[in-house]
């Protein structure tokens, strides 16, 4: 085993003798940049190693072509091509860093549950209902006690309310607890959960736009149709690169890597949700409806859904409909399990939820004569719209603006 | 540690001192009477301790009430109130055994399943879709293309059929090895399974009557309508007592034991299943439908249901209505995850799914005049129909007939 020092920090760990550098920062959790999912094509993991002073001979042929003579000088490597063999100390320069800027929520997805014509997609409902005990003129079964006054309550006539045995479960201890008052969640004619006592004013939703190399949430009042939270983070998958390609490379490398790139986002998630729920004061129990958008790439790694064909002409996603799920169908997703779980259709593999977003924000079909709509991201997409009528394209776009930072902080080098 | 062995048999276990007879039997499999649930109240877990001879002065309470001078003199003892402190040999007759008696199967269940009145009900439908591959100038997702050719093949043109993740997650496999040809299977509007190539003709259902001591069981062939395979064995949980309330005391003990109990069932149902899928040469996966009847008491065991309240006045069932699902509802349950489970609807805490079955099998609602129905099992239930109008009642039947078996054997007894 050797000890690697790494800086800025100074992160102190202990790995086997040969690991690869890249494996270390992993490790460490920084966040290096690697466009290419390290296979020593982008030279954007460029770090220094301070001590020891490594030999020139020890440069993979990679890094002789991406590394300036002076940069070899100064002992720059690259993260994915060097070996630690020793006790070492790696400085890791801020430019090959990935960037967690707040600045960047920009993100539409919010207005798939604010916009009034999507709120009856929400649809989420929740009746305070006052049950009188059962006596022996008055035997019904819990559930019909509920249901009937629930009928009365929503002036419905219904006989067809869905329920699960899981929650079921739970209405007797319910009953005797809350002395027979409670709060009933629909969604449409399903319950998704029954609360003691009156908890009709809690009643919220989260937005989430899951962008290939940031992940924007939101959480929002459902009551008031109002921002409650805002975030933006990196999206994890970054480590087995910062474009699609490569990680659908790295999905079809072992049958485990989808299913473990599905958990790593749903990790995420749950993150920001603990987070706000933190903050807020907010009961984790009490956010009914999440909708997901993203590029179809990031759509299917979400579903767990086999991406290889979304990487190959003719380019077929597995699915471009929306999906109206409970929350048991992302595993270990932190929400209740019958809380719905919607994401928005793609259009096509390289046209996914997250421009349909983008036109729900900008009420696409509500508008006369002739629309663009420019979505710059990793991926940049352009909409036109006319008479109803709507094409969209899209093309790499990160490559096209990336140092566009530098290019504003040092304007001579804009005249290159 | 002591060691026990048990005839007829032998079969030879090793336990810890002290251990109680009953767990001992329990322990080896051994199906023994227990008509109170251990409490040394009934009297018929009677079993001869060959060796060593015990003495009468360890011999309980219960024991010298419920055992003649002549059994405590052949080495009689009640199991649930004996503890082994050394190697023993114990056995057991056959009048201490619970009869698994195949002649017993008269279970009216499958009729929920065969009776031409209830087919809407199952609806499961398979359709053979020969896909044309994509190309550039065709690139809809592989669900578009799957639901295109059937909107084409089941003259629908419906736009909302349903598909859950986890089948999508197949799909793109599925057609490369199955070059672009597969069956769909539906319930309604829901996608429960894509299978490869055209199997159409399996399609098969389960039927099962959790009777308090047996559990009846049918395969059934949803194509021609048709019974396979036919099985009964007894209810696991006889263990825990003979009688409904025996066990809802067992229930009620531990937070534990509902969730176990429920297991029970379903490791049995799984047994039956997979031993019909063995021996009848069927796929375990084309087995969509699963139709579950029972007393309520059952009912509430098989989807872990809180049972307490139907042992008090005034006796309330959590639900009532019918209820389906599919088979994640159930744990561990062997079908695929989104076949259906439907259970009957019961009447009351004392009247249950059961004899909805018994109903359905004389179709009561096409009988003119009065029709009465008699089902005796443990509980014995009589229903009385006139125009239209059913009563219904119960109550504990299996005492008042235990012994009836004995009694046609030896006619004289009969005069007693």
């Amino acid at each position: 085993m050797i000890e690697v020092t790494i800086n800025p920090g100074p992160i102190k760990l202990t790995v086997p003798a040969g690991t690869l550098l890249l494996e270390v920062l992993k490790q460490a959790g920084v966040m290096i940049a690697t466009s290419c999912g390290g296979k020593g094509e982008c030279g954007k993991c460029k770090v220094i190693v301070s001590s020891p002073k490594l030999k020139p001979d020890t440069l993979s042929v990679s890094e002789k072509e991406l590394l300036s003579a002076e940069e070899i000088k100064k002992g720059f490597r690259l993260a994915c091509q060097c070996h630690l063999n020793q006790n070492s100390t790696i400085t890791v320069p801020s430019f090959s860093l990935i960037k967690d800027d707040k600045a960047k929520i920009k993100s539409r997805v919010k207005s798939c549950l604010l916009n009034s014509e999507f709120k009856p997609l929400i649809s989420i409902k929740k009746y305070f209902l006052k049950l009188n005990p059962p006596s022996l003129e008055d035997h019904r079964s819990d559930w019909t006690r509920i249901k009937d006054e629930l009928n009365k309550q929503s002036n419905e006539n219904n006989q067809t309310w869905k329920i699960h045995p899981a929650i079921l479960n739970n209405i007797p201890q319910l009953l005797k607890d809350s002395d027979f008052c409670l709060t009933i969640v629909l969604y449409k004619d399903n319950v998704i959960a029954i609360e003691a006592g009156d908890t009709c004013h809690e009643l919220y939703g989260v937005a989430f736009d899951i962008g290939t190399t940031t992940i924007a949430g939101y959480l929002l009042d459902l009551v008031n149709f109002k921002e409650v939270a805002v975030e933006a983070c990196t999206n994890p998958q970054f480590k087995y690169g910062d474009d699609i390609i490569s990680r659908i490379d790295f999905a079809r490398k072992e049958v485990k890597n989808r299913p473990k790139m599905q958990q790593e986002l749903i990790e995420t998630l749950n993150q920001m949700i603990f987070s706000w729920s933190g903050k807020a004061g907010i009961d984790l129990s009490k956010i009914y409806f999440t909708v997901l958008v993203g590029n179809t790439g990031m759509h299917h790694f979400l579903w767990s859904l086999p991406v290889e064909k979304l990487a190959l002409s003719p380019y077929i996603p597995v699915i471009t409909d929306s999906i109206m799920e409970d929350g048991r169908a992302l595993p270990n997703f932190c929400l209740i399990p019958y809380a719905r779980v919607y994401s928005a259709p793609n259009v096509s593999a390289y046209v996914g939820g997250d421009i349909i977003a983008d036109l729900i924000d900008i009420a696409i079909w509500q508008r006369k004569g002739i629309t663009l709509m420019v979505d710059l991201g990793t991926n940049g997409e352009i909409v036109l719209s006319k008479d109803e009528k709507i094409w969209a394209c899209s093309a790499a776009a990160g490559p096209a603006f990336e140092g566009v930072d530098q290019l504003l902080k040092e304007p001579e080098l804009a005249q290159v």
